[in-house]
């Protein structure tokens, strides 16, 4: 085994750090909320803010999510960040860089005056500057809205970083091997077709970064 | 109401077209599985490709997920490729323009030479040309693999594009409107530390895209 392959760190890992777990739910801004309905595993993307030791998913009432939390289903969220395709020599070690959360809990649906403040809360935290710009929320939408809060208690996080694992015996293929790596970029905001001429890109766009 | 109102497209729609879904499921390569295991949902990032009327998704056979499939859990699988947030003149109509696919089924375990099959199956579509470059997976790495058959037949598609959606009445709001768009960019590939000088970046690599 050469030094090389001997100072590789380990490339996939749990991760305990409750500090790396919140770097990752503060960086992504998409979930994937898993539930029961009918004895059956449903899964829905949505959008999601961290907030303390919570995370707070944004969703419409009637959704399927909203009813099966109020159903008493139990959740399994997670975020996962791509960060790259990993090309091994062989197939069998080939795989993807990533750092992703898993948080399993009962969510609980926010209602009330509590819930109006959740939602501005997501809305801030996804677009930091956003919020004092808009004008509050009407009755008629926050009924329409749901704000499901769910507890950082049980949660995990997983990183795979670096290049490829390879077996050593592995190592005088004839092959490529190393990463490719991916990110989510954000490109420059698009005004609304029936914007007014006069309404300048806000400096919190400028740019708009997680 | 203005005539840019009137032409504006229904911004979030179910899609039913089967190439429509296709498309997107080839641009992803990351999906998420819910599956039920204790009575719980539990969701999992995990590399999938999709084959013809299927998809496989890619995993190690001691993984829950390959457990649950054996012990009879149906799952729901989630493709969501993320293309901007859409900042409205109210939070309530903010949202992300995204296309999503949901999949439910009864996953197959595949089993035997037909694993193999679909195994290699997944490393070319992940990476067009690779395949022909690597050694044949070992029997070992066989067993340890787990390839998961999910049909096409229950699947769903949405995509949400376009500007914001305001309620008339807020177009006047003094506020900036439209969307920041995202997407993921593949990189250049990065060698191994411990790539040989003379190996050069394959040509299905210059560049990689999906």
């Amino acid at each position: 085994m050469s030094d090389k392959t001997r100072i590789r760190r380990l490339p996939e890992r749990a991760v305990a750090d409750r500090e790396v777990v919140a770097a990752i739910l503060d960086e992504g801004f998409v979930c994937h909320a898993a539930y029961i309905t009918d004895g059956r595993p449903v899964v829905i993307p949505t959008l999601y803010v961290r907030d303390g030791d919570r995370v707070l998913l944004h969703g419409s009432n009637s959704m399927g999510l909203a009813r099966a939390v109020r159903a008493g289903s139990p959740l399994s969220v997670a975020v996962t960040l791509v960060d790259g395709l990993v090309l091994a020599r062989s197939a069998f070690n080939s795989s993807a860089n990533y750092r992703s959360v898993v948080i399993h809990g009962e969510g609980i649906l926010i209602e009330g005056e509590e819930k109006a403040a959740a939602f501005e809360v997501i809305v801030e935290k996804l677009v930091p500057g956003r919020l004092a710009e808009l004008r509050p929320s009407t009755r008629s939408e926050m009924a329409q809205t749901s704000v499901i809060a769910l507890s950082l208690e049980e949660v995990s996080g997983k990183v795979r970083d670096g290049g490829p694992d390879d077996e050593p015996e592995d190592l005088p293929e004839p092959v490529w091997a190393g990463v490719v790596p991916t990110r989510l970029v954000f490109g420059d905001p698009v005004p609304d077709i029936a914007l007014a001429a006069d309404i300048d890109v806000p400096d919190y766009l400028r740019p708009y970064r997680r």
